[in-house]
């Protein structure tokens, strides 16, 4: 593909808008910010799914949810909150191999461009990025979504205050100008961020007043996968609700714990796939997690089972009396 | 040990210095202090151990190095060093299952302790801090220390001029009266740091310009390997000169290119330790390795020698000629 005499893609298919009346050079233009979108697209065809990991990463690293189960970046203090677009930062130029800039964050296709992040709506540019290209990202875990997009920096799509730092916002037309890389992202799902409040505060607080409290990880976990059923729970998910760093253990004891109850905890090895197939779940992978609770049927029953220890067995409906899962 | 009819420790152990004329109300007589004090005292009697692994992870995270390559504090950003001091408060927080204070970071001994962090030598105290007590931390990354104390904060102990957050820094007074837990500390080593800047750059070279050269990390790690001889490197050090996820397959792999130039790389598995001890070499953990270049020697050479395939070898020593190293 590297040696490939024609262009992947043709510069055409970027369908820049046509320039409006006052906005002068503009900006989506610039051949550098063609040059810099077409290396993504060439980078990788799973645009959108890479960068909303990296995002999704970034996140999780500084919620840190292990030592302080945090889940909702509105609790970050103000240096996390700083600190995350730095994060962001590190994290995509490792995702994409990305060479560091002489001036600017990244080189990319030759060009100098600055990562920038907002956990808002519009992004604050310093005024070394004048000149450059930023690459402009986003994101709204309570939403499940981010953006990512190019703009070359110029003077005239900044609004004209500028903070203490001398940095500047950009204004509702240099918004406009933004090529969007990946303008309605889907961010992988933040699980506990889904969750009813009278759900998360019975989680969180099942193990007692105190996180350290001895035995309280696994009351936790025992409790997520209670009111959290026939849903994916991932590792990032069990490590905050346990508060510790062997979540995924307290999720394997929580079978014991909830077999009296109906409840199977599946996994991604042995059985596991298949029973969740069979019941008509989604099927956990490698470090997640789903549990049902599950009745006896008999094979007539029209209901999606799975044969576990030579019995029938379906996803229980509500009212459903309890019986113990199978082993 | 919680129902122990007499404290474990005493506080008249604690010898606080006796006040001395200037000093008015001698903070380092506050009853909570000798309490948060005799707190640490009673839950760990490895507290330099515990402390020192929270620091060194503190700052490997901020580090980064399996995505930065980076092993030098000196080279974080300023939203980095500030965000480092937030990571300490975490990490202790976590490896000493602290609860949150009211106002401060902590409640311990059911005093409110505010988790103060320094990269260089004085601490900056907010408004907020005084009449609680500081747990102050700060760490020498180059010279392998560090330290931690308790204070109660007073205004009489601190700098007049206050920055324009209005925090101020301890005076020569206020840092006299610090009652030390740890007054000098062996933090674990950053091996990197520890190299001479012709290795580093060597090491770091060697895989090419960019970090991302393909084959890049395997080429830095057996460049690694070379090196350093003789000393467990561990983890974060491989990760950091692999910057990559899989340091420790690089580390694995590095056996079969080192092979041929007589470079044994053992690990913590199989006959590896009882080979590292035979030889007279520190012996590797899990995840942390040694590299040893060997010879072949007679059964009187009087060298500490470790039988493999049924041949005895010894560390070789400078000049002897390089064999292959048994497989």
């Amino acid at each position: 593909v590297e040696n490939a005499p024609a262009p992947l893609f043709d510069v055409d298919e970027y369908r820049p808008a046509a320039p409006r009346a006052g906005e002068g050079a503009l900006s989506t233009h610039d051949s550098g910010l063609v040059q810099v979108e077409r290396w993504f697209h060439r980078h990788s065809s799973s645009l959108e799914e890479k960068f909303g990991a990296a995002l999704r990463q970034s996140i999780d690293e500084v919620l840190d949810g292990q030592r302080t189960g945090r889940f909702d970046v509105e609790e970050l203090e103000k240096t996390e909150k700083t600190y995350l677009g730095t994060k962001v930062e590190i994290v995509v130029r490792s995702a994409f191999d990305l060479d560091r800039g002489a001036s600017m964050d990244y080189s990319i296709a030759d060009c100098e461009v600055d990562a920038k992040w907002t956990s808002g709506k519009n992004w604050t540019i310093p005024t070394e990025a004048v000149g450059h290209i930023c690459l402009l990202m986003s994101a709204d875990d309570h939403e499940s979504s981010f953006r990512v997009g190019l703009l070359k920096i110029t003077d005239d799509i900044m609004n004209r205050g500028a903070n203490k730092d001398g940095k500047r916002t950009l204004s509702a037309e240099g918004r406009t100008a933004i090529r969007w890389l990946i303008p309605d992202g889907r961010l992988p799902e933040n699980l506990l961020l889904t969750l009813s409040e009278g759900d998360r505060s019975a989680i969180f607080n099942a193990g007692g007043p105190y996180r350290a409290t001895p035995g309280g990880g696994q009351k936790r976990i025992n409790e997520l996968l209670r009111r959290v059923q026939g849903r994916v729970v991932d590792r990032t998910t069990a490590i905050t609700v346990a508060t510790q760093l062997d979540g995924p253990k307290r999720v394997r004891d929580a079978r014991k714990y909830l077999q009296p109850e109906g409840i199977l905890v599946l996994g991604h090895q042995g059985n596991d796939p298949k029973v969740a197939r069979a019941l008509g779940l989604p099927v956990p992978t490698k470090g997640s997690w789903l549990s049902v609770r599950v009745s006896r049927v008999s094979p007539g029953s029209g209901r999606p089972a799975a044969t576990i220890n030579g019995e029938l067995y379906a996803v229980a409906l509500p009212g459903e009396p309890v019986e113990p899962a199978p082993s």
